[in-house]
């Protein structure tokens, strides 16, 4: 069965070339895929597994349409990843990437290299909240996560909060360019002061002005206005692609995982 | 063990906020994940699945410093991910998402509505010749892959297969721009028309004036020279960040699955 499987996938990947000169090749064909099958032993048989997987991968590499809700059958799969091992090792990973690529530069020391942050799911973790409404299985309440955000009580993520200490250290501007609303600044300071976060140099919010644009935009123009002030974006670290594409993009742009909602 | 387990990643990942103020909040912590951690019994509990997993994340989402070689306890994970399910499932997703995409606009009819595609491992797969090189355990071999492209028996990749037809059908121009040389050009053609790729209006090879430039840059500058021609870039299928970002990126960008080799 895991043979007639493994001929069924190949089949399915690949339309092979069966023209007369090609077909005497003895590379046509991956025969290691054939004749080695014995070693694919650990190949996961989990389908759900296999297509929750490709789900995320699809989702992160932003891939996918634009979408509301995570798929239901992939509810399970979601949570074990963001409740396990899997959110943290990820998390831990794109921090120290970062802080890599961070100490790469050697300053003019006119103070014009910028990291830009994100806030919701980079700095700061939501997940108590979408813990108790699905990990992205509900639809968006804005009226809901408007209440848990003026708790003011959302977690540091911590990787993230080692890198913003490195970053500082280094000598850069640090920006923080959120979604939130200018409402929500006093609350957002008290949240991060709160948690670790420190000494930032400017602290972006939505105005009235900039509510019906979708993020892409929101945040490009502000990037745009940073580069006209003669700053270097060197460094964005984002969970959504809208926090990072665009116009006005970074040098490098660093992709934190979220599973569990897409903004435009 | 578990809960031990779970409280140790917690403690890891959240760096809390102990204001007076915050701690009396009954949402501080996020307790469903220590009070229903009955539900977590799927979490993987395999380090090197989920250490390798996390490699796969963040080398698909752009989060690596350049690299040469996959990580070596990857290598069983990445052949398996790559004879598996996984990369079927995959290759298949990231087609059919483009397909909704490409299927999305009324053109103008002035046939200035470009889709580029890249070649290797975006149509055409040469997982045949890395599945004897190591799937990417293998530093890179200029002599030794340039014979196997020499053969021009690369099998198409069934699902770009099908978007490219479709693409096709809907009315776009087809542009493959690929890294591939100028000396490959013929076998190349032989090769693409062999598997079922036909009537493309360009296919782009690297010249000698092109040899030392990154691929990200000797992509953007003739994805520019499109642009500055009329053309709109609606879209763009590539299997490395360097076929898709730079400048005159494409509308919408998509990004196909390659665990094994970085190209800059």
């Amino acid at each position: 069965m895991r043979i007639l499987a493994i001929l069924l996938a190949l089949s399915t990947l690949f339309a092979l070339a069966i023209s007369s000169e090609n077909s005497s090749s003895p590379h046509l064909l991956p025969r290691p895929l054939i004749f080695e099958s014995h070693q694919l032993k650990s190949v996961d048989n989990d389908n759900v597994n296999v297509h929750c997987t490709s789900w995320r991968f699809a989702a992160e590499t932003n891939n996918l349409a634009p979408w509301k809700t995570i798929p239901t059958e992939c509810a399970d799969y979601v949570k074990n990843y963001l409740t396990g091992k899997g959110y943290v090792v990820d998390l831990e990973r794109v921090s120290e990437e970062s802080m890599v690529y961070a100490s790469s530069f050697g300053f003019a020391g006119d103070g014009k290299d910028i990291w830009i942050f994100d806030i919701d799911e980079t700095l700061l973790s939501n997940l108590p909240y979408y813990l108790e409404h699905g990990c992205g299985l509900e639809a968006f309440d804005h009226f809901k996560f408007d209440k848990w955000v003026e708790k003011g009580v959302a977690p540091a993520i911590a990787p993230s909060l080692k890198l913003y200490q490195k970053v500082k250290d280094l000598g850069y501007k640090i920006v923080l360019l959120t979604g939130r609303r200018e409402i929500h600044r006093a609350v957002t300071v008290e949240n991060l002061l709160n948690t670790g976060f420190r000494n930032w140099d400017e602290l972006i919010l939505r105005s009235s002005d900039d509510e019906r644009k979708t993020a892409t935009v929101y945040k490009s123009e502000k990037r745009e206005e940073m580069v006209k002030e003669g700053y270097r974006i060197r460094g964005n670290s984002g969970d959504q692609w809208s926090d990072l594409l665009g116009f006005a993009m970074s040098e490098r742009s660093f992709k934190l995982p979220n599973p569990m909602y897409y903004i435009p």
